[in-house]
């Protein structure tokens, strides 16, 4: 490819709404082009990116024995009021009326689609197991697309549905999928991808996992230990307040974790549920349940200014509306802690939004406590278990203007079931190891696995007949890659100030050949030769004819991250020369005679892909 | 791949709602499966056969210097109403709103999405010519899907887009993509495919033609001039009533072409416009217009019949309503002819429907006649050539109950402009060569190319700066391949009442290889070493390995339509021999030593992929 020729614009500026860095090098680099919001047009360089890590990602599912299938894009809506999603997914899932009237729905994911094509096939035990994948367009109707490729509207997705007969069956396909996807993930460039426990969501099933690469950029928050290598993210991450010698808990070991994150306390922000300070002293003597009056005091930070008292010393109330009938759910949880929603919808097994409280709810905005709380009927009253025992606390008194101290949840609230319904936080207890090791790190996902059970067969009716001819529900697995999202994580994670460093796997080309003074004819015809014999070689070559000076040349070939460089020049050409580098590494350049250039790009290709194959693990 | 774990089951039993071949072989050899109307999954061997077709595309699309980039599916909808066509465009465009109330489609094909693209980078001339295409997932919300994957709503589609400076330039490239579209339908198996002139349609432009294998499951008509090899699809063919000897018109002539399609003269089909009998007798001499009482008499059958005379001796009106604001268009032309929508529309320049005449229109429905026609404000009133100078016609009065006889469309209708509107017929005259030649064929479209001119680029406000200095506006040309209907129509062109013959360049595998009776430990252990060598030397290989009889082998071999096949037996084996075949030959089967058996196969490919070559034209 010339140069000269390649379709998209080069730019030197950073547009202004970048916020990481792979958003503003690719659309810097002529890698992609805004459409609509999270809507992109790929380019040709991208574009062979994301061919390369297609490759990778079929040959990968080959290697576990997966079959590719394709899926439409437009379903009908049958077949997720089969399944339950139709009704239970919110608004990302497109739904569309067909010109003959009939509910169609764009798939952001296919378990239903996978279940209808092999539901008769599968009939019998013999059949099984078995994996069918894609690689197709998806669209989901993100509230807030954001980061370029990082959260789009509009993505290509590989995703995989493997079908057993047993637990212990898909448990081991299970691992040799996990296994795969860390050979991907290395061959494509980013061998640091962590594994983590996750939750699994909108998906359903039990146990799932999420690959994430470790970085500032991304938008999940991580919970690591790095005493005992524990890993899950945040929605997943148990919070664990008594270690196993009992004393861990308590206002100073709080204290720590109220740091992160603190802002959310604030009701007027829009992600966080409605929170409502309540008041109260702290103490560890028994003491009565005393009412104070509290004016204008409505947040836990306020509350606990009026008082004097730590935010850990109260008990605060964060109140949701269930989607489906607007009825309210009030939470209690420790003043210094932040509800994990995803955990809080996983037990309710429905979605929540931040509850709007009216005057006719009876609820107190700003006062809500756990005694004598009257809320409208439908209520859903639960308490976290970061309560459980403490005494002594502030709290609402379901009253305008007025608070409580001297909260003993043991005799106060008797009848109190307390649940895992907090967020994790740095410096807290491991739930491995009972360390209090707990790191909190920001990760972008690049990829997913689902044991989903029997959730989609079960409600479509999918059988087969075992050996004694009995009928049984098959158990699935899924397993999901976003392409694009790898391919900017890969970027988020090899870059410089000046543009990509692909790695030798999923580079647009492998070599860059920059020819110096093209107006030289000698130059001229060194590096159309050099092109000529790289081509014949079968090496992948992106040939800058053009005649620009070397600011610019330099400059678009560091955009472009192609990994081998070949500079042709007067002087070089003069001495019978090429100049071979190394994207990025100014200090691996090296004269070569023109006849040697092409076995030394070669020989550099072959260096760099089996650096990377180095650190991608065996297959199980 | 063992059959054994094949996803997919295949049939005997041809599904009662299937019209063509294809979409009966598809199903019932497994290859996709129905999900919704016109909506199909792929199962493996169907994809394997896609990803084929799809990489001999971009062999062809690459070696046309372009740049495979890719385009949303999901677009704004403000891109389509810059070009005009989100009004123009009927309910085959799927229209929706996302969940911030922002209108989007679905992209049917991306011309506006190209010139989205690629309206900043091609700004000045020495950028021209490029072309960017690509394969992709394409939505048409089609009124009646039909016969499988020849006309679904959801499909592949290798879309691509040229820019170019001038229309030599344009017609140079358009001579190299047509040549390369040869090549691909030669490479897939189907040189026979013809390349016809077509209608633009909802594309616009000038020049555009259709690729077309001529099969009766087609469902376009295709106007073939044997004598000089003229072509055209029926919505773009010229209909010619004057030789140049001017005699070849007239009553005789005419009944020729009153025989096809008469059906549509009915004026309750739905898809044609409404007809109108107008009345009359036909006469040489000229005669007075004269009214005549026609109590009942509505079509041009009822009209004919009532006066003994030939349908070609009356004038007929058929009339349609613009879409935009349902004014009338009132057509006349000769009573035994069609009209040609297409023609119709291109000249109209908007859509039209079939038109409701009411009562307040003041046209007498049935009664309809060029003298003293009185239709509503802003009536359209046309004249089909083949009126041109004739007399005598019998033709509507504009009055319930009466037409007239006599018409002299010199005399009577003097201000007429004549224009071509009618369908070309069987047995009708070649506008090339000008003899009655004509003949109609049906015909599946597997490809297109369009001369866009400047329609989007102009709309869209693309230019670029000359040579001189000087803004211009660059024109186009598009290029389409639907990937899923090529499949469908290479089946349509090779099968057999058991299957398909699958050319050895997309066959979803090279060799089909089966082991009878491979209860036989000898046999099996032969099939397993036949099938580990195989793959060793880079053959594709379906190895069938079930315990089935010879008649469910057989067949399910011949439904996968895999054209070398390999056979193992207890004969066999006992002899040391395989037995080597070809689909659909059995007369080319021979015995082969086992350690002969790769070779053998190796050279079978070989000489199936020579064969194919050699009715592959050259690049230009």
């Amino acid at each position: 490819m010339k140069l000269s020729k390649l379709v998209g614009d080069r730019f030197k500026e950073t547009p202004s709404d970048c916020v990481v860095a792979s958003h503003a090098l690719m659309l810097r680099g002529g890698y992609m082009k805004y459409v609509a919001n999270g809507i992109y047009s790929s380019l040709p360089p991208l574009k062979r990116i994301t061919k390369k890590i297609e490759e990778i990602i079929r040959e990968e599912m080959d290697a576990l024995d997966g079959q590719e299938v394709s899926f439409p894009v437009a379903l009908p809506a049958s077949l997720w009021e089969e399944s339950g999603r139709y009704a239970s997914v919110g608004s990302e899932l497109l739904r569309f009326t067909d010109r003959n009237g009939a509910k169609m729905v764009l798939g952001m994911t296919h378990e239903e689609a996978a279940v209808q094509l092999v539901r008769e096939y599968a009939s019998t035990y013999s059949r099984y197991p078995f994996m069918i994948y894609q690689i197709q367009t998806k669209f989901r109707g993100e509230a807030r697309p954001r980061a370029g490729l990082i959260r789009v509207r509009e993505f290509t997705m590989k995703d995989a549905y493997s079908f057993h007969t047993s637990q212990e069956d898909l448990e081991n396909y299970y691992a040799r999928c996990l296994r795969a996807y860390q050979r991907i993930f290395a061959r494509a460039g980013i061998p640091e991808v962590v594994c983590v426990a996750s939750d699994s969501g909108m998906m359903g099933g039990n146990l799932s996992h999420e690959f994430m690469l470790l970085t500032p950029a991304g938008e999940d928050s991580i919970v690591l230990c790095p005493e005992c290598g524990y890993s899950a993210n945040m929605e997943a991450a148990a919070c664990i307040y008594h270690t196993e010698e009992g004393s861990a808990d308590g206002p100073a070991a709080a204290a720590d974790g109220a740091q992160q994150d603190a802002g959310r306390e604030d009701a007027a922000l829009p992600a966080a549920g409605r929170e409502d300070g309540s008041c109260g002293s702290a103490g560890s003597a028994p003491s009565a349940l005393l009412p104070v009056e509290t004016p204008g005091v409505h947040t836990i930070e306020e509350l606990a200014d009026f008082l004097h008292i730590a935010p850990s010393s109260t008990c605060k109330a964060v109140v949701y509306q269930k989607n489906q009938d607007d009825s309210y759910v009030v939470l209690f949880l420790r003043g210094d802690l932040e509800v994990n929603e995803a955990k809080l919808t996983s037990f309710l097994g429905e979605a929540i939004h931040p509850a709007v409280i009216t005057e006719e709810s009876g609820l107190q905005a700003g006062f809500i406590g756990p005694v004598s709380l009257h809320g409208p009927e439908g209520t859903t009253i639960l308490f976290d278990r970061s309560l459980e025992g403490l005494s002594g606390l502030a709290c609402g008194a379901n009253k305008e203007g007025w608070h409580m101290t001297g909260l003993d949840l043991k005799r106060d609230c008797p009848d109190a079931v307390y649940r895992d319904f907090a967020k994790a936080s740095a410096g807290g207890i491991c739930p491995v190891c009972g360390r209090r090791s707990l790191t909190i790190s920001r990760g972008i996902e690049v990829g997913n696995i689902f044991q989903l059970g029997d959730k989609y067969t079960r409600s479509m009716h999918m059988q087969y007949v075992d050996e004694k001819g009995n009928s049984r529900t098959p158990i699935m697995g899924c397993y999901g890659i976003g392409v694009g999202r790898l391919a900017a994580s890969v970027c988020e994670a090899m870059h410089d100030d000046y543009g990509p460093l692909w790695p030798i796997s999923i580079a647009p080309w492998q070599v860059h050949l920059c020819c110096m003074r093209g107006d030289n004819a000698g130059v001229r015809a060194q590096a159309d030769r050099l092109y000529e014999a790289l081509q014949e070689a079968g090496v992948e070559v992106l040939y800058d004819d053009r005649n620009v000076s070397a600011g610019v040349m330099f400059s678009d070939a560091d955009l472009l991250g192609v990994p081998v460089r070949l500079i042709t020049s007067p002087r070089n050409w003069k001495e019978g020369c090429v100049e071979l580098s190394l994207r990025g590494d100014r200090a691996s350049a090296v004269k070569l005679p023109e006849e040697a250039a092409v076995d030394g790009v070669l020989a550099k290709i072959r260096e760099l892909t089996e650096a990377l194959e180095a650190k991608v693990p065996e297959r199980i």
